[in-house]
């Protein structure tokens, strides 16, 4: 008598599986099996062994495994500008340097090589799945889909001409134009993405947002960044960002809100009771001096958070594992509460957080059956990350943010030790130095 | 006709070099000529190579030269409880975790194994000089020198009995025996470590602190960490814990506070007036819910400040460079100033800042000629770290924490490619692993 496995594409075997599912269930000896993009089974590696065999087999002895990150609030073509502009109070840095600059200098191709920088990034630190606003984000998908990684691309949508479009209408359309070419995409989804709402019409707000709902998809704006934006609303309009942007009838549960600093409990009873999402990005609204978002409020209030980096330009990078950290200690000492954001809502929240948020929750973001197999895999052979505890703590207070070795997105192998299979680094690097020395010379 | 050059130990060449001296130079195309210890030469690459041979050739292209990062406030030996226990109220885990633990476990072989746990973390994040309060500095001491650290140590005195001594008198002589015995050490100093002002007598701190004037060495005790300290002291004795101090007279240009969380504006001039350093640990206090140090008024108020992690059983990790990031965004949002401590003020506060609040700013904490040649070299070639428009922005906000490539201390290679050159790291590792073990399978 003997059993007959099953031949599946991918095992990873002997791991710390961290699954980040209801029971938050870790998995000491675990295996994770891969067959079509999905997660087939995950369990002890004995059970797993017993009933699969494949050829590639992943030894994830005394490592990490877990879902990959899901940054869900990013400007990825801005990494070109990492760190031109400083220190400066938020009006200068944008109207003296950022502004000028993109006019300047943001074009399909520069999009593609920031772009590609990022992507780059976002592998090595663990990040599987992006939530992008910017321009170009036909190039964006293009570079994300030859790199394999997942995300959603939000065109910009703003009442003044920008790099792509002349008019909010033509901005309108290329998102349309954006959703039938990646209708049936296995990476790439489709949002619609308004810049704010002081910087968009009424009707070009409720016009995104009524395509969003059409097409099932994300509207994704940034809310309640700033002071000055809560005090300019109220002063326009007589009603906060959150209430103004009810009033209009865009809060529904596609609508994913960057930032959400400056809110009041009326504003947050708003967002519960309407299923909106925000997205936390605790590095730089701090970088910037923002403020700092009413995360465990929002949380207690049932609100869907989750996590982002923002921008390159305001952060300085992009690793979700930098961000969950610091959003854990922030708001520990902001509360003087120490059991609040407890590492493994941290991590939660930087992984099912975001993909709820982004409404992706039955596909990505945790280790379970039948999700896409978004997985990363974690190094722990560090004197950082010894001894192990608890491995929820080592991955939100002790890690750095490039042990990452290995990368799985929808089933197929993006980085294998280190090293990125699917687009050439070191070509990219160079490319955005070239392009950088050309901004510095012309710009600083 | 011909130059002679002169023959030293080891060149630095072809690096971006930081020198963190008064002018904030930097030398783009810049290297280092290091010869016995010292750093006898920095300047461009051009002029060391005509006045320079090496057989020991260091190539830095495209990578960051700057001095190593000086971790003001350390419990080495507490690695070995990195993440037991997290998330809790500061009395549960002293009391319930961390007391019991140090009780049954601090002895002189887990220190020695915490420890070198520590020294491999502090090595490969950039760390060249520890200041450390804990118990059996004599074999941290020794750790330290087998690994080629520089360090101060600073035996804990306290008014209980604790690991390594019955009463405070016996801490007081093995604080003496530690004095005479590392007198003229190259790379240990030895200091007076009061544990705090409510756990030590007005005797036990004014011993300390003669015993730390009359060798010329630091007085390092932990003050205004608390709100719970303040009160209790102010409940106690009628003052707050710096003017306490500052009654016993112990407020010296000797004394290196950690913490000084809970300072009022009278505190602060004592401060400044008594030339007392402050070690800012800004990680641990977010952690902890300890509250935020007001280190941009005490900047402003020209208190010397420095930089430290505090134990890992409270951060979770060793990184400077994690620590000053943390450190210059905290800051911004908490006076909602994004041009408080810009990039190049962290990258001061936690090198020279800390050299000079542990006495040491005339031997280390910037790269310059007559100081010792204690350097780290950082990788830029990676994603996150490109492009480089502005090389104190990378270090402060975009850096993981692991780039460091090489570390020199005391003109002695430590690290080369990242690898650790003076003792076997999967030894340490597996080590720590074996008494982590046992320990949860005795208290968790």
């Amino acid at each position: 008598m003997y059993s007959v496995k099953k031949n599946i594409d991918i095992i990873i075997k002997n791991g710390i599986v961290v699954t980040v599912d209801d029971k938050n269930t870790i998995i000491k000896n675990g295996a994770v099996a891969i067959k079509n993009s999905k997660i087939i089974d995950v369990d002890t590696n004995q059970q797993v062994l017993n009933k699969y065999f494949s050829k590639k087999i992943i030894d994830a002895k005394g490592k990490i495994v877990m879902p990959g990150f899901v940054n869900a609030h990013t400007h990825l073509a801005m990494t070109i500008f990492r760190g031109m502009v400083d220190d400066t109070v938020l009006s200068d840095w944008l109207y003296k340097y950022i502004f000028p600059a993109e006019q300047k200098w943001i074009n399909p191709q520069t999009v593609k090589t920031g772009t590609e920088l990022s992507m780059l990034e976002m592998v090595h630190s663990g990040t599987t799945c992006f939530n992008d606003m910017y321009y170009y984000q036909d190039v964006t998908a293009e570079v994300a889909k030859n790199v394999g990684m997942r995300g959603i691309i939000n065109e910009g949508l703003i009442d003044f001409p920008v790099a792509n479009s002349k008019n909010p209408q033509q901005g309108l359309d290329y998102s349309k134009m954006l959703l039938k070419k990646y209708e049936n995409d296995d990476l790439i989804s489709v949002g619609l993405g308004a810049h704010s709402c002081f910087s968009c019409s009424e009707d070009l707000l409720k016009d995104a947002h009524k395509l969003a709902v059409d097409n099932n998809t994300i509207f994704h704006i940034h809310v309640a960044e700033s002071e000055w934006e809560l005090k300019t609303t109220i002063k326009k309009i007589g009603l906060t960002p959150v209430q103004y942007l009810n009033k209009l009838g865009v809060l529904t549960q596609n609508s994913v809100f960057a930032h959400g600093v400056w809110l009041n409990d009326i504003d947050i009873s708003l967002l519960a009771e309407k299923n909106v999402g925000i997205v936390h990005n605790p590095e730089c609204n701090m970088k910037i001096s923002s403020g700092i978002a009413p995360i465990p409020k929002l949380l207690d209030k049932g609100v869907k958070v989750g996590l982002g980096t923002d921008g390159v330009a305001s952060n300085n990078n992009l690793s979700m594992i930098q961000e969950l950290h610091t959003m854990a200690l922030l708001h520990k000492v902001n509360s003087m509460n120490p059991t609040v954001i407890p590492a493994e809502q941290a991590v939660r929240i930087a992984t099912m957080g975001s993909a709820k948020v982004l409404g992706k929750d039955k596909e990505i973001g945790s280790i379970e059956i039948g999700k896409n197999a978004d997985i990363i895999i974690i190094d722990t052979q560090n004197a950082h990350t010894t001894p192990i505890y608890n491995v929820y703590s080592i991955i939100a207070y002790s890690l750095y943010g490039n042990e990452v070795t290995d990368v799985i997105i929808n089933g197929k192998e993006i980085m294998r030790d280190n090293k990125i299979l699917t687009i050439d680094e070191s070509k990219v690097i160079n490319d955005a130095k070239i392009v950088s020395e050309k901004i510095e010379n012309d710009i600083l």
